[in-house]
C-alpha cells in the first residue's frame, strides 16, 4: 500500500463524462489497496467564463474579489467528483483549499504556499476515504480565499505530496509526458522516461509548456518525485526527481523551441558604467520579463544591447525605454518579432566539453544562421531565423542522437 | 443615516447586466449616507444547472456534496456584485456565509441557523464599505459548507438583519409586494401597504409564493420589519411587520388561491380510536404533507377521512396507505386531483364574526359548490372545483371590498 497524490487538470475534468472517467482511474488506483488524495483544477474554460463576467462588470476587477470569483470553479470540480465516485461505490470527501489547510500569504491572484495543516486530511485517509481537494486555491491568516497563479493546482498537488509525504505524486494533464522534442516538429522524438529537476526546470521555461516552473521548483526543495503522464491514456509518464550520478551520461535531454519571443535591439548605448543597468531597471519597473541579454561593443566606444522578451511585451518594453534613452546616449530602440529560441537541455553538459560547438558545427552544416548565443551549465540556447526553428529543433534532435534512448 | 439589509434574488442577479442594475440601486441607496448590507441569491438558472451536472455524474448525490456544489452559486454573484460596485467607485468587499459568520446545524441541504457572529461585517461597515454576503448558506461546526433549504437567501437577510440590528430589510424580487389577490386572477387586485406576519404566513403557505415560510417565521419570531419590493421598479412594495391595532379594522386582507392540490377520500374508516392516527402516520412516515383534514361519519360506525396533499404527492400517499388500509377497515382510497383550495386571510377575523357566512353565501349566490371547509383564527379555507377557483376568488375578493384601500 502506498500513499498517492493525484493531479488531474483542466481538460482531464472538462465535463461531466470526462469527470467520470477521471473517477474510474481513481477507483483502479483505490481497489489496489493504496491511499489517495487527489487534486482536481477547474474545469477549461470555466476560468475564462468567469474572468468574461468579471471583465464584463468591472474593466479592472479587484484581486481580492477576483481570488472569491475563480475559487468556484475547482470548488464546483471537487464536488462533482466526489459524487462521481459516490456513484461508482468510492468512499470519497471534497475539501476546498480552505478545509485542506492550505495557509497562503496575502498576494491575491498569486498567492504563495505558507504551510499546510495536514491533518484532517491525514484522518479521513485514515478512514479509507479518497480526499478530493480544490487546487488553485487557498486562505490566508484572516481567512481570505487566495488563488496560486497559473499552474496553480499542480503547486498544490506536489506541495500536499510533500505535507502527506506521500510516496508518488501523479499530474495527469493531456500530454503524455516530457519529449525530447516537440513531436509535432521533430517526428522522431522520444518520451523521456525520467529527467532531473534541473532540467525539467529549464525546459519548463523554455516553452515546453508541461508545468510552470514554480511547482518543479517547489518539488525540488521538498525532493517531491512525481510523474507527468496522460489522463486519456495508461501509458507510462516521464519521472521527475532529483539528479542522479547515470543522468550525466546523457549529453542532451531535449530540445525547445520557444516561438513566443521578440528580438529587441538598443543601439549606440555609451559603453560606460551605469548604461545597461539603467536600461534593465526601466524594463524591470514595467514589469517587462526579459530572456537572453547579449552586449557587442561597437565602435567609438557605443554599444549595442540586444535582448529577447515575450512578444506580448515587446511594445510595453518600447514604451519603457524612451524616457532612459537620452540618459544612455540617444539610441534608437529596433525590435525584430520573426525570431525564435531553441535551448538544447542536459546536466550531462556539466562534465562533457564541446557540446556547444556540436550544436554549432550542425546547424551551420544545414546553412542555419545563428543570431544570438547565451549558455548556462546545463543549457544552450540561440536565437534564430523564425522560419528555421523547427528545422533546427531537427537538426540538434539528430546531432545528439535524441531519438534514441 | 440607517443600517439597511437588502436581499437581491435570482433573477434581479440573473446576468452582467443585471447585476450593474443591482450596484446601481446599491450605490444610490449608499449615496443617500446609509449603512448597507446586502444578500444576493445565486444567477436565476444557476442552482438548475449545478444541479443536473450533479445528477449527471451521480444519479443520489450526497447532501454533504451537493451543498459543496451549489454554494458555488451565489460565491460567484457575490464577487461579480462587489466588482460591479468598484466598478461604479462604491467601496465593496463580499462575504461567503462561512465569512460572515452564518453558522448552521448540521443537517446539510436544509441546515437551520444557529448564531450569527457579525463583527466582521459590522467592522467592514464602520470603515464605509457596502458588505456583500452570499445568501442560502452557512458553516457547521465541523468547518462544512451548508445551505440552508428554499427561500434560504431570504432568511439569510432576514437573520442577518436581526444580528446587525438593522433599522430596515428589504427583500427585492420580481414582483412589486403582495397583493390582495392573484392580479393575473383579480383584475382590481390591488398592493398592499402593509400586512402582518401572522397574515403574510398564512398567504406565503397558500400559494402566494412571494416568500417561504420560514423566513417569515423568523422575521417574526425577532421582530424583522421587512419590505418585499420588486428590483425592476421603484415602486413602493408591501411592509410586513408585526400586527397593530388598526389592522384589526380590516376584516380580510387577502385572497389566495392553490391549485396544485390533490383531494384524498379514505371511505369506510372504521370509526374508532386511533384509525385517524395510523393514517396519518403512514402518510407522515412517508414524507407527505398532509395540508386540510375533514373527517365525516357515516353509517354502521364507519367513517370518511378527507385530505389534501399536494399534487405531486398524491400517488405516494395512495402507496402509503395501501398497508394500513386493512388495519382501519380496509376501505377504499380515492384520488380527485381537479380541485383547488381557495382562502381569505386577515387578522380582523379573530374579532369578526360572520365572515364565513358572508363567504359562503356569495359562493352560494354565484352558483359555486364547496366541496371541503376548514378554518382557523385567522384564514377561512375552502376545497372547490379547479375550474370555479378563478371566479370563486374574484366573488370573494369583491365581497370583501379589497379593491378599495
Amino acid at each position: 500500500m502506498a500513499r498517492i497524490v493525484q493531479k488531474y487538470g483542466g481538460t482531464s475534468v472538462g465535463d461531466v463524462e470526462r469527470i467520470k472517467k477521471v473517477a474510474e482511474r481513481i477507483k483502479a488506483t483505490r481497489d489496489e489497496g493504496h491511499e489517495l488524495v487527489v487534486v482536481v483544477s477547474a474545469r477549461s474554460g470555466v476560468t475564462n467564463e468567469l474572468i468574461a463576467r468579471a471583465k464584463a462588470v468591472c474593466e479592472f476587477p479587484s484581486e481580492r474579489e477576483l481570488d472569491m470569483l475563480l475559487a468556484t470553479g475547482e470548488q464546483e470540480t471537487i464536488a462533482l467528483t466526489a459524487m462521481a465516485l459516490h456513484g461508482i461505490g468510492v468512499d470519497a470527501v471534497s475539501y476546498t483549499g480552505a478545509q485542506a489547510g492550505i495557509f497562503t500569504d496575502k498576494v491575491h491572484t498569486k498567492a504563495k504556499i505558507k504551510t499546510i495543516n495536514a491533518k484532517p486530511i491525514e484522518q479521513d485517509l485514515k478512514t479509507g476515504k479518497v480526499v478530493i481537494v480544490a487546487g488553485f486555491q487557498g486562505i490566508n491568516d484572516d481567512g481570505q480565499i487566495t488563488t496560486l497563479g497559473r499552474g496553480g493546482s499542480d503547486l498544490t498537488a506536489i506541495a500536499l505530496a510533500a505535507a502527506v509525504k506521500a510516496d508518488k505524486c501523479e499530474i495527469y494533464t493531456d500530454v503524455d509526458g516530457v519529449y525530447t522534442a516537440d513531436p509535432r516538429v521533430v517526428k522522431n522524438a522520444r518520451k523521456l522516461e525520467e529527467i532531473s529537476y534541473d532540467e525539467m526546470l529549464e525546459l519548463a521555461s523554455l516553452g515546453s509548456k508541461v508545468m510552470q516552473t514554480r511547482s518543479v521548483e517547489f518539488a525540488k526543495k521538498y525532493n517531491v518525485v512525481f510523474e507527468v503522464r496522460s489522463s486519456f491514456n495508461h501509458n507510462p509518464g516521464t519521472i521527475v526527481k532529483e539528479e542522479v550520478a547515470y543522468m550525466e551520461k546523457v549529453v542532451v535531454r531535449g530540445v525547445a523551441v520557444d516561438k513566443d519571443q521578440a528580438k529587441v535591439i538598443v543601439s549606440n548605448v555609451r559603453d560606460k558604467p551605469g548604461s545597461a543597468a539603467k536600461v534593465f531597471r526601466a524594463l524591470a519597473d514595467a514589469n517587462v520579463n526579459v530572456d537572453m541579454i547579449v552586449q557587442n561593443t561597437g565602435r567609438q566606444g557605443l554599444a549595442n544591447l540586444t535582448f529577447t522578451v515575450p512578444q506580448t511585451e515587446a511594445a510595453r518594453a518600447v514604451r519603457a525605454l524612451d524616457p532612459v534613452l537620452a540618459a544612455v546616449g540617444g539610441g534608437q530602440v529596433t525590435v525584430h518579432e520573426h525570431v525564435a529560441k531553441l535551448s538544447v537541455v542536459g546536466v550531462g553538459m556539466r562534465t562533457h566539453s564541446g557540446v556547444a560547438a556540436t550544436l554549432f558545427q550542425a546547424l551551420a552544416d544545414a546553412g542555419i544562421n545563428i543570431d544570438l548565443i547565451s549558455t548556462s551549465e546545463i543549457k544552450i540556447s540561440i536565437v534564430l531565423d523564425l522560419d528555421r526553428a523547427d528545422e533546427a529543433a531537427r537538426v540538434a534532435h539528430a546531432v545528439f542522437n535524441l531519438d534514441k534512448a
